[in-house]
């Protein structure tokens, strides 16, 4: 299956589903009488049947016609619409009519946000948000019984970093230099490589535009496939390789594949800048081994491509086998430096175990670029106003967490390992499940927060799904979709072998809800493949 | 002078600022002896003088060459950088030693930054922010001798809006619904027309990146100019047919010269899709009269062009003699509706007087799209990942702020009228100065939160300019930065007719600073022209 560049798909999924709902219900504003002075007489231009003519027959500003045709050529069925909306469907007849289906609930193992699915913020980041919204607390005696002393002590901290000591002011477009510092510090602990304040940018989200890939055109014809961030360059004109991962030896990256769609594309004259690598790997939940990372690093090298690495699943590893390792690290394990490789490292308050997605918070830090392009990197950042406070503060917080001795160190490690201890056991019993299941194989989920399991579909499944005109994966993942109520992405949404199949499941429902999922998903796999065997 | 488009000039002129300083002590990251296992011999590759070249001579990834064009196009002098620049050095000059200039600090009025400078935050607005942080302090005694009740109400109100009662879940890609119901209540009340939350769209505030604008290159060839959001859309591909307004009528937009410059740019084949109308005005801080937005719209009705209203400054009225009155209002009013007028009124968190900046919050109202359009739009939108909570939930505090009767009524009202009074006695004390000065003129401020005054510069002060290759108005930019530690941005970032020279000066410093920068002004304009008279 394809490498995916961003982690966000299913809220892309789940606006399209929430939006078909909406528009049924949409009307036009009627021009009215309003309460203005010199108000002619109102309400004569408001009827019309058709949608691009006005009143008089003149036609409106824009039609599909004149719009980006980049834009038009997306086809809603690549945005994992399908399934999404049907879900949303279903959601409303069980609110509207509880027996409508044959199961009470509809279990979203399709997003990627935990929070909505009841998982707690983290207490002790929480407690410094709050304190720097709202400064006047720390004046107030009644605040340390609310609040812990290291969170009271660290929101102290962070506003003498803030002009004006106030989340309300634009910080440096890069975000703010202390919080900056903050990060580097915790980057520099984590590879044991120096890291600077002045490589880092504050962003909203990794996934936010507006970034590197606003640089254009030419800047991103990628070898990746991934929702979010790859129509976003698709947007801006950039041409995507697509690279298969091996799912023979773990969702490895091969570099001899990668190697021959380089190849392949350049000798049709696309100027390839970059690859696109996900550690730990969404929605294949591998985490790279040091050796296939050096292989990648090295061809990065070789072949003049910056390496774009997004590790914003980086704390969220379930083996003992293996560890998170920065691509900067291995970098320099080898040898190389800023002089042999252009790297930028993303990372994201979203995607770790804290699950903060609705905060808009990340970075990426930028190095091996020559000065001037450097600067070109800047000029395009200081093109957008900074990124939100909160997610900066937020950002540093993650990368700079209590340590041992802090009041809250104690609570912090256990919300984390409790966090991360769950998702490891959902992971292993839903991979132990898959399994066991006919025709299905699925790798260990060693890190991130989904699975990627291959079902081998029967002849007469495909033949189905080839008369509704629909996708073998997106029929299985409708069918799932229809007798259990479990929403996940086909495979073909992410790319995948031609004649295989799979579908991406998140690890994160609440735990107590994992035997329903298994005993559900058993039950319509068993009946699935004996409805369709030949 | 020329329409601008977008508030936050000033920002990209403060980052490139500080970049410029930051760039000066940057260094590689040296590849040295790494922790990890298996770790070969380091740091043989880290020194080369050439900055596009690896150790072995290989090209580097990218080189400016490879770079979108359109980037590197974007000459830094645009960005308004070289006073912010000169302003920064001066800055750390004072810093290292108070003696170096003629004066003990730097003044910004180049910022729409009021935060920075020190006015405080609304207390209701940051209550309720802080309780939706934290939840955990709704169930906690003390919180009542903290909070207010209304803030405490609009907390537990707000977290029943969001599945999961967190702000670190993904929401809806137009926002959560319920805050969109909230601001589409303002929005009518403040209007008297209906307004759904349907049509909006919320977003990090209305300079965001990745909305209208990313519909790409055909979408927006604009009438107007103005720093960032248009520089935005010129990275998309569109081309800018500038307009002016007309100074000598109080900054009024001239239908003539608007259709002049329209007729001009389609006889060249520019297919011009959208105007851009700021009002309030920035820089220019007019309120535009009913009757002159009665013909803007029947302008967009008439020529197909989508109307984007920047409508930021909403709030920030200084006169008796004119009100705000939305777009979308003056439509209603002529009798126009949906099928007659497309429409995108925006709005922020940032401008008003509350001046919000680093939280990133704002909104788009798109009414009378066709539903094709409309879907593109959607389209476009779900491809981003939400806009941050926080930001969301300020927007919908501003459109929905504590009401007659509510705990926080009174210091809410306090605290604006406060601000918004104190703002217009620094303009009208600004304003009555530069009208006292030999060859300046400065029309009235009757709203947002600048000045736009003109200078008549002696022919030998335009030719210091010259010899020294600088547009006259930043000559007199710097001359009066370096005599008076004032900082102003030069008309030119903006666009004014051939001939005339401007200044854009904000009226945000803290009120008690204004007699300083009065009579500080004074003294250097009366050098200034002495010196160079003929």
């Amino acid at each position: 299956m394809h490498q995916n560049g961003a982690a966000d798909v299913d809220v892309t999924s789940l606006c399209l589903a929430v939006r078909c709902h909406v528009r049924a219900r949409r009307h036009r504003f009627p021009s009215r009488a309003s309460s203005m002075a010199n108000s002619p007489t109102p309400g004569t231009h408001t009827h019309q049947e058709d949608d691009d003519r006005d009143a008089s027959g003149a036609a409106r500003a824009l039609t599909v016609g004149s719009l980006n045709p980049k834009v038009v050529a997306l086809a809603d069925h690549h945005l994992a619409g399908r399934v999404a909306r049907r879900a949303q469907n279903m959601q409303e007849d069980l609110e509207s009519n509880p027996a409508s289906h044959p199961f009470n609930e509809i279990i979203y193992c399709n997003h990627s946000n935990p929070q909505s699915q009841g998982q707690q913020p983290n207490k002790f980041f929480r407690e410094v948000l709050a304190l720097c919204e709202y400064p006047h607390l720390l004046d107030r005696s009644q605040t340390s019984f609310l609040f812990s002393s290291d969170a009271i002590a660290r929101a102290q901290d962070i506003l003498g970093l803030i002009p004006g000591r106030s989340t309300g002011g634009y910080s440096h477009c890069q975000g703010i230099e202390g919080l900056r510092d903050a990060i580097a510090d915790g980057i520099a602990s984590r590879d044991g490589l120096p890291s600077y304040a002045d490589d880092i940018f504050l962003t909203d989200g990794a996934a936010a535009p507006g970034t590197l890939n606003d640089t254009g055109n030419d800047f991103l014809p990628l070898i990746t496939v991934g929702p979010l961030i790859t129509y976003s360059m698709v947007l801006r004109g950039a041409t995507l390789v697509p690279y298969y991962l091996d799912e023979s030896k773990g969702w490895r990256v091969n570099i001899s594949d990668l190697k021959k769609q380089l190849d392949g594309a350049r000798s049709k004259g696309i100027a390839v800048r970059g690859l696109v690598v996900v550690n730990p790997g969404n929605p294949t939940g591998q985490v790279l081994s040091e050796e296939n990372q050096c292989e990648i690093v090295e061809l990065c090298k070789n072949e003049g491509l910056v390496l774009l690495a997004d590790e914003v699943y980086q704390e969220n590893i379930y083996t003992d086998q293996k560890k998170f390792n920065s691509f900067k690290k291995v970098a320099g394990s080898i040898g190389h430096g800023e002089g042999d490789i252009s790297l930028v490292s993303f990372h994201s308050v979203s995607n770790g175990y804290y699950g903060e997605c609705g905060r808009r918070g990340g970075y990426m830090e930028v190095t091996g670029f020559s000065s001037e392009v450097r600067k070109e990197v800047y000029k395009v950042a200081s093109l957008s106003p900074c990124s939100n406070i909160s997610g900066q503060i937020l950002m540093s917080l993650v990368m700079n967490p209590p340590k041992v001795g802090d009041e809250s160190y104690t609570s912090y490690r256990a919300e984390r390992d409790g966090i991360l201890s769950s998702l490891s056991r959902c992971a292993e019993a839903m991979v132990s499940t898959f399994n066991s299941l006919e025709g299905m194989s699925c790798s260990k989920a060693e890190g991130a927060i989904s699975l990627f399991p291959s079902v081998r579909l029967p002849p007469q499944a495909i033949s189905a799904a080839e008369a509704m005109n629909t996708e073998p994966d997106a029929f299985y993942a409708l069918r799932l979709l229809e007798s259990t109520g479990i929403v996940v992405v086909p495979g073909s949404v992410f790319g995948q072998v031609p004649g295989t199949w799979h579908f991406r499941c998140t690890i994160l429902p609440q735990e107590e809800k994992i035997p329903l999922i298994i005993s559900r998903f058993k039950a319509f796999h068993e009946a699935f493949m004996e409805e369709f065997r030949s």
